[in-house]
């Protein structure tokens, strides 16, 4: 993942336009049967509109000398994203304007872009700024605003039912890698992960597309079904630091996609951040608005906001790890697990199974069961068809696994009957085998 | 308010009486609306009777100089209520049954009544006790106990429902000030504030009778239509020390009544208690008793005994001051505020508003939004037509004010429509302007 | 109690057999109802069956000089449960699989049994053990496995109602105090205590037999009485010791059981342990188990497994005391008064009764109302036929012997009815006189 983040990183991904088709070009030669849209300008979108494509092939401030001093090739955030075309000569003073700087992060780049209102800019750090000289100044944005596309990717992965789960992550900024390359390289990871099944329970839905817009044209034009078929969804980003683990949940707060991710933190065992739906400022804002209310919330490292380098050139490639894309890969993969083992069992006897005569409880007896009988028989204690297993773990005060593997054993002893509404074969499920 | 508690305070009020009828006069020549009922002697109210009317002119202890020693004249207190006429020499033994202090008070006249049982006393301090001296004593109380009647006073202001919200305070307490005239003058400048609107959602109705009997008529009389219209309602009491900020719940402890007493509270932004119902103890017993189950509460300064001052002469205008019955008053101006603009909303497009084209969000991107803009956007995650002002205000953990001044923004931006059933121009409301 | 537990204490219980047997005629001399029942071998109890009957005469290791240095007539302990008959000569070596001690309590005889595999074995201290020479050693076990039957006692004593309250005990732990015969005989001073009324509300449901198989065998017999009867219920095991106070609940947690259990324990006033369902492990497990469900709860002094003295010689008659056992019983005879005057009431007339005119309330008033008044001014606000009595005396955080107490002198005072289905006249319960 952190090769791909690699590859991905110089690409100048922005809200249209050419850096997000390589970037989707380069997602679709690992997924294949990624299906890539380009939607055009113009297009209404509920209470909004598909932007302007914007290109842009050069950008640079020069000093008197006609040295170039700021310079987009450097970098991209060198250029306020959607900066409108400029070629002229400036005073110090006329300059100020053009310019954006954090006094608080000396040494940093910030990440500002104007796709709303015609502008232009440039993003230096603070110690550029204050080493400008006094001018006059050559400043020069080569770019162009038409009517073109947005551009996005969607892959499908079919289950045995409609039931669907979402992942939905953005390919919007450049040169920037927690927020937000990894979120899509870890997309990717997940989807050949669940690809690999040979069978699975839900349909998932992999979306690459671009912030905001372009969660909301993908809501508007499919509400409807996934209004009906979305049972749970996460949007990944933040997802490759090493530091923290953190949730945003649902608006609403208890959907099943809350509960799982819940279960998915107290099982890692490591600390870990819930924030409020009102901390919330990503994509789950759109899909859970007025009026399109579907359950999707955020499994991150350490959230956007919450780390000094978020939306500068700080938030580079040294910033996430392999070690960080692997912990945040694998909640997500714990996620998928869960939804394909989370079945409801019935014991097919009345009372308690008497354990011993099948090998799972000691026929000695001592003075303090050990754990893993204690265990056993609180899960017993729950069989009765009206828990699943996420909510049976929760009760018993025991890991996810835990449960499965306890549950399993009773299952291969006979004891048990599945009672949910699908009827998979419950042996048959690879997640069944941490 | 405290000028006119200053008026009040030297009328000899009790259950019944000229005093009250002094009491009710001066408020009705401020509120010419005010309605004036008698309830004669006798009059049953649910398990109650009205009492005998009682009259007093005069009550003395005079030394063995026949110097009168403790005068009512100097002080209401101190005469018990409801004394009968006594005229008679006595030793200072036989003159012990009449005497009510407060031996941990030595300087406070108590406040005694014996409504329903006949008896005469005086009330003095524990240090006029010491210093009577060996008598004997002559002691005499010119007061009447007959048939007449109970009086108290009505102000209906109607609105544009019969949903109705009470306001019921007391009258029986001579020279007692924040227990209890500063309810009086509370609540008679909050009528005067009600009155003011051009037009109101809801019907208002102002009660000045007398604690417990004269509360429970008013609910005998009214019972059918309180419990079909009455949707909101405080005792008024304790209004006007400056010390404490206090509520009493209802006793279901969840209705309309305690969601706004709450909120008003925590947005005050000081310190405040909390009672439990089981601490209550005025009229709001009244209103919520088995069978009446009325959701009165009562937002109070510092709650009846809870105060050392509480029932004593101590209890006098120095302990109420302009700026305790400003801080009371305020409290319920926020209440009836909050009533008459608590409307429940719905954004006119799906998903979220692009709120950067009407001026309300920033078209380029900063690193953190402000607070304003962050409120803003937690607002209109709920705004899906279930939840109302209040209860927004709450979710999002913002003053009720702030909550207003959003979604009126909102409103004039014409991404809102109202969705309660009243339908009455929300921009027609003063107390959207705060 | 004490006293019966010393008798009952040599008797060498097991699963089956005539220790049991014994030890149910000795409580049948004094419950003379008690009906006793035999359970062939080999009957199915759900997923159960009733094993073989075990009888033994003698155990014993002798030294190579003859001399007994285990002897199973020193300690019924020494010999393990179920063990099958064995008469060999052993090394030290081959001795070893055959000896069960405790390390961490050197002094300690473990209580270990072997129901459901044939095994022989001899239990001893560890001190025992460590002491025990070079061998060769003769081990004899005299018993006997055979097809006989499981011995159990039943007490009915009915109530007005069907509706029936349970309390079971086990009997089948050889000379070990605590756990286990301080439940049967709290059960049969429970049972006399029970018996003694005139009448009853419930009918009351003893059950006295083996943990486990025996509680199963009964569940399977009676399930469906017992789920259209049983309103409450108990195990009672570990009730003497005179340390803690313990509470295992129901595994829905929030029964009648539950709630008058925690009111039981709240009111003693002193400190308890409420464990989770999850650290139960005695026969409530088989009476909430899945399909079966039965609101059953264990009340006790010191929890088993809680105590180091727990299944091992050290739970001996010095562990339990008269006055621990008093206090285990007195929870239950709290549980059985609650039962019996828990009603319904409803204020017969509406609004808040006059009861100075009763001589409840006092006619002069004071500063402040005290105790007795406020609770009972408290209670009299709920008193709208909704809340039950334990429920009234939760909300108004008083004890439940108050609220008896300040409910009948309302009743007295003939301002109450009874509004719960039942119809028993209140004055005849004997359980109101505390």
């Amino acid at each position: 993942m952190h090769d791909w983040a690699r590859h991905l990183f110089p690409f100048n991904r922005s809200l249209t336009g050419d850096g997000v088709r390589q970037t989707l070009n380069f997602i679709k030669a690992h997924l294949p049967e990624l299906q890539l849209f380009e939607v055009p300008t113009g297009t209404q979108a509920f209470d909004w509109v598909v932007p302007k494509e914007w290109s842009i092939s050069d950008a640079w401030i020069a000093d008197s000398n006609g040295k170039k001093i700021i310079d987009f090739r450097d970098n991209n955030l060198h250029c306020m994203g959607y900066s409108m075309p400029v070629n002229k000569i400036v005073s110090r003073e006329e300059l100020e304007p053009y310019l954006y700087s954090l006094p608080n992060q000396p040494d940093a780049i910030p990440y500002v872009t104007s796709y709303y209102e015609e502008k232009s800019g440039f993003c230096l750090t603070q110690n550029q700024k204050e080493s400008l000289g006094t001018g006059p100044f050559h400043i020069y944005i080569d770019s162009k605003l038409f009517d073109g596309s947005m551009s996005y990717g969607e892959l499908l992965i079919p289950g045995e039912t409609a039931e669907t789960i979402l992942f939905s992550t953005y390919i919007c900024h450049p040169s920037l890698a927690n927020n937000e390359l990894s979120g899509p390289v870890v997309a990717l990871a997940l989807a050949k992960y669940v690809q690999s099944f040979k069978k699975r329970r839900y349909s998932y839905r992999f979306l690459f597309t671009v912030e905001n817009i372009g969660a909301t044209y993908f809501i508007s034009k499919h509400l409807e079904e996934l209004r009906r078929d979305l049972i749970c969804g996460w949007v990944l980003t933040c997802m490759g630091d090493d530091r923290n683990y953190s949730y945003v949940p649902t608006r609403n707060g208890n959907t099943l996609t809350d509960r799982i991710s819940r279960k998915i933190l107290k099982d890692l065992g490591e600390e870990f951040t819930e924030f409020s739906w009102l901390d919330g400022g990503s994509d789950e804002r759109r899909y859970n608005s007025p009026g399109v209310n579907l359950p999707v919330g955020s499994l991150m490292r350490t959230k956007y906001g919450q780390y000094l380098e978020y939306h500068t050139s700080l938030d580079d490639l040294k910033l996430i790890s392999p070690i960080g894309l692997a912990g945040g890969l694998s909640m997500l993969i714990q996620a998928v697990d869960i939804l394909e083992t989370n079945r409801t069992f019935k014991l097919t006897v009345k009372g308690e199974p008497q354990l011993g005569k099948r090998g799972l409880y000691p026929n000695t007896s001592t003075i303090a069961s050990d754990a893993t009988v204690r265990n056993l028989m609180n899960v017993v204690s729950y069989l009765d068809g009206e828990l699943d297993i996420l909510e049976i773990s929760g009760v018993c005060s025991i890991s996810y696994k835990e449960a499965v593997f306890l549950i399993n054993k009773l299952y291969e002893a006979n004891v048990l009957e599945i009672v949910d509404k699908q009827t998979i074969e419950i042996k048959s499920r690879p997640a069944f085998y941490f």
